[in-house]
């Protein structure tokens, strides 16, 4: 295998903006905004989420355009959201509606994002919301077709997005961080293929005849497949502007077909990650697991996510340390492998965006 | 009413100055320097307190002219403060005493501060010594008076002190965040009255027949007054320069003749605040209430600092994500409504005196 | 007694570095590194130190080449350091010995830094390679000497490390920090000679016919002596570049000879302190006591360590509290007496030793 050993520049050179602006994040799950407004900080932005009379969802601001208050310590009345300091009610668009006492006609409106709400999470558009398109968000198909079932969390992480990225984009860190779960030395041995798609960059790697690690044991067990027998292993990494990696995973008993054995046969699942930068140094991690198998069993997507949850917060420190390393030492060059080459070609994408946004 | 609806440009040309320097301002409470030192920044001065041997109470800088260690880690003994260090002794004046085996006489003193102690708390005055006059300190009335009762407590704020200036000259905020104790819809709605009386900026606002919120009824049943009826209440705020809120509260049952009612059938009582700068985005807030009724009942003294500590422990939280929030965005113009002008009135005075200073 | 009160410069001027580089400095101590890799900032360096195949000790900088991870997340496998997160191997010289998949011949090493292993600590040097000498390390004869027992322990302390070395060569300051174990009235008043000899400069004093205070009556009772009665007490202090103090101590029952008694005739110890600087406002202190006197008493060993462990984080606050003060008045000059000068000839020997290696 050969060694791809070019100490780039890009660490040393970053473009002034970290992320791609005018796109859509995911900024909150539903139930982070039952019935209580929401303060969330993305791209820098110090927001509010909160639903109006309606039901829909509204981006704010978080900034009370009277004494300077978070908004998201008040309270929601009548589809409205309340000022906790003194009262001004502020609607979904932010014009404000309403003050004791005062006629609020004459009130400058606070900014306000564009926000959606599809795939059972809330989006929200960063930049310029003359180019908010509901349209430009990727279809998920996962998130709307009974054939599967999903489960996930969200994650604080004190590092750049990007490092998240790196992480997904290439996975033999699994048999370092996740030794007891999902890794296993046939990662680092299997050969791995990185290539743009489209307007995606897929990194996939295959392990044929291998254990399965206790994580698919147990998922192999919960689909009523046998979990003592050598089985096929796939990892196909697809990174999708502006920062999400879908991750088709899976194993079936050997001799099945593998990545192509027949549904039945194989335990076939979708790691989602969608990574919303906060700072640029801290980023929300929005992660699951999208399944194929027994998608109505409840308590299997509760295990597989307490198990998922507990496997991804392992990644946790790493990447902070490293981001304190990194930070330490902005101008040093890293070594870049081919194992690197998912991750790379993803921010090289996330760079020509950014420059097109910027020209 | 009208809306007084200007951006002004107080909050993006801020004076240099953020606080009147030559001032008495309250620095701690007796008992917090009982039988040992108190280290207390002030003005953004690291200070010491302590008594002398006589009992009076000196104020220096908080750094022992040796080695720098802070005095305030050190002890008393005849009156004078020994440093926890290396057992170097200071006066009450800044001058050092004594130092093992050393001739401390041409030690050079180290900075004091003129103090006072008057009213049941220590006063301290940050600026030029040499304008230090006790008649300076403002008469305080109901501290004297065997006809009043008082119990208050101290706070540290993370907020510029003018944010407590504005949050108590403009109850309207006790509607949202007092909600369960003071707060009622009828403050939002009675008219409120600013106007300069002399040195002093007053607010005032009446509501008659109103019912009387949980604080109040509590206070009507101390002082044997019927608490389920009917009251008129009264708000009057009198901002004192350099950084003191006193605010005349009270109900009396409907048809007594409210604010003007014989003492005997209302209950009267006097907030009294009291806010000393700490840095500039800090401070230190003595609370407390005076009261006419009941005076010689220490339990409903205690009950009332009780619930008037737990409400004032309400305000925090909001001023200090205020402060966060103004401090992301200093350049940013607030709104200024009519129920502002106390807090507007009360900055202008602030802001005149400095400028009488810095002149 | 003489004062000397010259407010120096020495403060408002400091030399640009705060440390000598070329020198050996305590990394850690062996327990520290068994069977794991240790992460530790020195010099401002962040290193991690580990053993290698044949137990030899590796220091090299906490970076893991390839992605920027800190290597001392990860683990010992054949005497090389595993990368935690993609299983580089890094070893012992900063050379790549393997990388999953990957041909490493190529890869440039990472920083390393000379270490030794001596007198019970790992010893590091952080400046030039070119200039590291084992031969330069001081000899320490109670390290290796069958006469003498040591315990000690480290403590992280956010002050300069010169702070702990004034400390430590004005002992007046027991009377004060450790009042309740080795303070004594007797230290303050008995006169204090400062001399430089040779390359060291030694402080000392000699207090004869005082009572023992407590942690010397236990010494006394531990070696078998009599506790109750006056005794002869010395205190020799020797300061050492780079960054070491070393205390003889010790009590003589009176009439022995004191300082000059037969070793079985007295408690004979040597308070040892080795500063190792983390960063320009923090520092490692590496304590212990190496003694003369009951050497095979484990239980004695464990007492002391545990006695002097307490005295010796009572030093703590008032250093940290120190620095915080200095560092808001960086230019104001100290008082310096003659209690000060082992301190104040200690920092000569380092500037002059910082201005040798920047000429």
């Amino acid at each position: 295998m050969a060694t791809s050993l070019k100490a780039e520049a890009r660490d040393a050179e970053p473009t002034a903006a970290s992320w791609v602006r005018n796109a859509w994040y995911v900024a909150c799950m539903p139930h982070e905004i039952e019935g209580k407004p929401l303060g969330r900080t993305i791209c820098n932005e110090q927001m509010v989420f909160f639903r109006g009379i309606e039901g829909q969802v509204a981006a704010l601001e978080d900034f009370c355009p009277h004494r300077g208050a978070p908004l998201s310590l008040g309270f929601l009345r009548d589809g409205a959201l309340v000022c906790g300091y003194h009262g001004l009610t502020m609607g979904c668009r932010g014009k404000t509606e309403g003050m004791p006492g005062q006629r609020v006609g004459g009130f400058p409106p606070i900014r306000s994002f564009p926000v959606i709400e599809r795939y059972g999470f809330i989006w929200v558009w960063p930049g310029d919301p003359d180019l908010a398109d509901p349209a430009k968000l990727r279809h998920l198909a996962w998130a709307e077709d009974e054939g599967w079932a999903y489960g996930g969390g969200i994650y604080h992480v004190a590092s750049d997005y990007r490092l998240m990225i790196d992480n997904l984009m290439d996975l033999t860190h699994e048999t370092y961080v996740h030794a007891t779960s999902i890794g296993q030395k046939e990662i680092d041995e299997a050969p791995v293929r990185t290539r743009l798609v489209g307007s995606e960059v897929v990194t996939s790697r295959f392990m044929d005849n291998v254990s399965p690690p206790p994580f698919w044991a147990m998922a192999l067990d919960g689909a009523g497949l046998p979990s003592e027998v050598p089985v096929d292993r796939w990892q196909i990494c697809h990174f999708h502007l502006p920062s999400s990696v879908e991750i088709e995973v899976g194993v079936a008993p050997m001799g099945q077909g593998g990545y192509d054995a027949p549904m039945d046969q194989k335990v076939y699942a979708m790691v989602v990650d969608m990574m919303t930068p906060e700072t640029d140094s801290s980023h929300w991690y929005f992660w699951g697991m999208a399944r194929r198998f027994a998608v109505n069993d409840q308590d299997l997507t509760d295990s597989i996510r307490d198990g998922q949850g507990r496997i991804f917060a392992e990644d946790i420190e790493m990447l902070e340390r490293q981001q304190q390393n990194l930070s330490r030492q902005p101008d040093r060059r890293l070594l870049l492998l081919n194992i690197d080459a998912g991750g790379v070609r993803s921010r090289q994408l996330i760079d020509k965006a950014i420059a097109v946004e910027l020209a």
